[in-house]
């Protein structure tokens, strides 16, 4: 009988999940909830559990999915990013019934999810990081701790969740009365969010790069880099486009970076993949933000550029294995970039457009493209859940070549039916900050022009162009 | 107002030559003929100019598109594989009228399309060759040199058409009765195909390995490979299925091959991409076949472990550019495998399945996934032209991990309508010498259990035996 691994999650990363595991031969058990009974992840799967009627709840519960497990025989899970990913309770429950959960331990992910803990471990290590506070004290201790800390490293000041995570729980407080005023907001919110209402402070860098390291550990401690990640444009917090390598010009600096991911890593005593964020300063300062313990939606792009299948490396670990490259072996090829397609209306704030069905589907491929998608010709996309359709990465010898790779692709992509971010995306690869490299975290403030486009350049309206020009010029002018 | 470049093809490769130029920030000019009128290459061109009803006729009327050319102010053509690719006189047209042919000169062409010559050309250089004749005087004189090569060289012997080629135009003598009988019908046969009835002789090297070297060439004469392919799984001299690089183990005969691709292609005075075509045998000899003046079907598989992108590369050369990197730059990563998922019945000894129509069609992705295709769910494959609807080429860091990859592509790969090739395709990803790398041109024929399979394994089968599974079992047997 052949292995047996459950998938915790849906969408494009559960169909990722999948392939890895089919391609190593072992069997994937798909789990769903009532609004995904038409997705495709159901399909290719060799087996499919249903777990309630959702939505978002089963995905969510803990004890479902590891009876699930148990019955089907599964002997690991992975719970790919969100939901239950980074939740140490469930990777306790799966510890606690001898499932392999792939990631890390449910301590390491206790304490890298505990921010303050997380900055007590990177500071001991040495390992530079934004100026901070410890958690606050409740009631006027705190607020009279967090004006202190506004005094000393002026404002701005980001107050943040312990246990956020992900973009999420973060504010930016501009003064001492929005600090007074607003921490207890924040703690309500936390307690709502995340069950835990414990908030801290970090200084504001301002207008850094988001720049993040790949990290994969064996359990022998043996712990590489796959170079870093570029995740600066972003709306809200929320990534939008990713990028490996980063394009800062200073081979320095990124080498010290890597080298610092996996020291910091050492110190988490990690295992299995991670991702070492950090934030870079006009100035080429560089600050520890956080340590993701699960695999990223991005991480596609350094796949492209190390030819190395993280996901397959992941199931490899966590069932023992120990890493079969060194350092040495990794070498990074040209460029990567991914785009979150998403059912989103851009112009209308990213309003999601769930609901919606893909009355035409039409994937760009060829050279340097690769699509992780779930969704298909027929297909409606549910309203319960997270609004991205397919990833496109693209790959380049260049920069250049890259970028007119992503163009091309944009243009020959036919979603029909809901709005997606193709034609937002596509007006980024004409724009001059973007192809010089020139990007931070305040790119989309920036460029207020790049929601400026035609609604409706789909093939129905190609089509109606090309309708109307015959009217006008006959079948065919140029006919021999 | 942009560079324009015309693409004088159809199918999957004019598809893939439109993306090259439309990365490269030119326009693509796409012609068609009547059948092809719902093809998707004429929606993702710029512009489209119908040549007439066709079938196959005005895609090999050189008057007409270049005509076309002129009309549109295209300023080069790329000819893709077939049709016109090879015929010496369109490259010549295309000189004669200030059009770049994207391709080598037309006296190359000619020179290298007759085999006889393109031999001698060898012969000069000292590339080592198939023993062969010359071209067979006509009448008697012509049958008893033929016989006193047999006799020298012993049966079994190839009789080719001196201006054949892909595979077209070849037939094994086993004796000297049948080499009598055969070279008029090989002479008319060859007459009808290529206009020439031209015949010539080849010793046969027994159940060889088809290995190939990509090159390329700058107007400077700087030339350079870009590793092997190896194409030996074919039915009736049509390749199957190419990978790069070559798995024979003796990197010492294919460095060697490959520094002989270079010399061969430098003695041919060659320009642009070419491929040296070699047979290995079991004793490590190579011999040259010829050098194929085009871009092959397989290119998708060298691009997938150097990262270079060969059309691109084809289109800068031609438009007068330098190779933009030498030798030492070019690295290889890992193994890549094409498969030519053609609308064909193997069963049916390959069967064209051509007039039906594609009624679902959910491809595959994901990591190290590439589909060059053209059609699309609701699409109708035309009759008249070849049969082949997409390459899947996949790539992976070794061997094993590859072969894992394509069996799991195939495996989701939906086409419903007409019967494919996939099916055997999944037979042979599953067969233990194509695991272990032994494969020459006679794997075919070694394994008829590949015909063995279940026809109707697709999507609309698995529902059917899912609801019979509901009805045994209960909706869900695992429910936590």
């Amino acid at each position: 009988m052949k292995t047996k691994i459950l998938v915790a999650n849906r969408g494009e990363i559960a169909i990722r999940l999948i392939r890895a595991i089919q391609e190593l031969n072992y069997e994937a058990v798909a789990v769903y909830e009532t609004p995904d009974k038409e997705s495709r992840h159901i399909r290719i799967a060799d087996e499919a559990v249903w777990l309630g009627d959702g939505p978002r709840c089963d995905y969510l519960d803990i004890a479902k999915i590891i009876t699930v497990a148990k019955k089907t025989g599964a002997v690991a899970i992975h719970p790919g990013y969100g939901f239950l990913a980074e939740n140490p309770d469930f990777a306790k429950a799966c510890e606690n019934n001898d499932i392999i959960f792939i990631g890390p331990s449910s301590t390491v992910i206790t304490n890298l999810g505990n921010k303050v803990i997380a900055r007590q471990i990177m500071a001991d290590a040495g390992i530079p990081m934004v100026p901070g506070s410890d958690n606050l004290a409740h009631g006027d201790e705190g607020v009279e701790a967090a004006l202190a800390f506004g005094e000393k490293y002026k404002y701005p000041i980001m107050l943040k969740a312990t246990c956020g995570g992900g973009g999420r729980g973060i504010r930016r407080i501009e003064n001492a009365a929005q600090m007074k005023e607003e921490i207890p907001i924040a703690r309500s919110e936390a307690k709502a969010a995340f069950n835990d209402d414990r908030v801290y402070l970090e200084k504001v860098v301002i207008e850094p790069k988001h720049v993040e390291v790949q990290i994969m550990a064996d359990k022998d401690g043996k712990t590489v880099h796959l170079g870093t990640r570029d995740c600066s444009i972003q709306r809200r917090n929320q990534k939008l486009i990713e990028i490996a390598p980063s394009m800062i010009d200073n081979k320095e600096l990124l080498d010290t970076i890597c080298d610092t991911a996996v020291k910091a890593a050492k110190a988490a005593n990690y295992f299995n993949a991670g991702t070492v964020e950090f934030l870079i300063d006009k100035d080429f300062n560089y600050y520890f933000m956080e340590i993701n313990t699960r695999v990223q939606v991005e991480h596609t792009v350094t796949e492209m550029i190390t030819g190395i299948d993280i996901v397959r490396t992941q199931i490899k670990l966590a069932l023992g294995k120990p890493l079969s490259f060194s350092q040495d072996d990794i070498q990074m090829r040209g460029y990567a970039i991914e785009m979150r397609i998403n059912a989103e209306d851009p112009k209308a704030d990213f309003m999601p457009e769930g609901g919606k069905t893909v009355s035409v589907y039409r994937s760009p491929g060829g050279y340097g493209v690769r699509l992780d998608g779930f969704v298909y010709q027929g297909f409606t996309i549910p309203e319960v859940y997270d609004s991205l359709l397919v990833k496109m990465t693209v790959h380049g010898f260049s920069w250049n070549e890259t970028v007119d790779r992503l163009r091309r692709c944009l243009k020959n992509f036919v979603i029909s039916g809901p709005k997606t971010t193709i034609p937002f995306y596509l007006n980024i690869t004409a724009e001059p900050d973007f192809l010089a490299g020139n990007f931070d975290t305040s790119y989309l403030d920036k460029h207020p022009e790049l929601f400026s486009y035609d609604d409706n350049v789909d093939e129905a309206n190609k089509l109606a162009n090309l309708i109307a020009e015959i009217h006008k010029k006959g079948h065919n002018p140029y006919a021999a």
